[in-house]
């Protein structure tokens, strides 16, 4: 939908677009309606997507890549890593 | 896989451990490996899923009612809005 002007804007510019949107959905969770709460969501989510095209990485396949088999501490499908590891 | 924890956790500290990863992304993104770059973006979606679990919040539906039908500045699926708009 974007990609012509997020190509031509560059991974560095695109990840400020994306830490902006971090901060608005920090601020939804705060004190935002749940309209505004999924629209930031979206929102993260669609600027997280275009760096990654632009960075030519595939976020299915690097989910998958690190996720994919379970857990990568403990390798469950229901982490059962200690609370220490990931409280 | 880890909805346990992470519902005992909260929203407020399951943020924290997002932000990590977004300030652990940046850091990839300026000179990490492919590899590591991957996992960066793996690490931050796996995050924001999470935080939407929490939340009660469908990504997918979020993102679909927000760019289901297009652009939300010009409605194109190919963004037509000025640079001005959204550089």
């Amino acid at each position: 939908m974007y990609y012509d002007k997020d190509a031509a804007r560059g991974a560095e510019a695109t990840f400020l677009w994306f830490a902006e949107e971090v901060g608005e959905l920090a601020a939804a969770l705060r004190n935002g309606t749940d309209e505004e709460l999924q629209a930031e969501f979206a929102d993260v989510l669609a600027w997280l997507v275009t760096l990654a095209n632009i960075k030519n990485v595939d976020l299915n396949q690097a989910l998958s890549r690190k996720y994919g088999s379970g857990c990568p501490g403990c390798g469950h499908l229901i982490c059962q890593c200690p609370d220490s590891e990931k409280p």
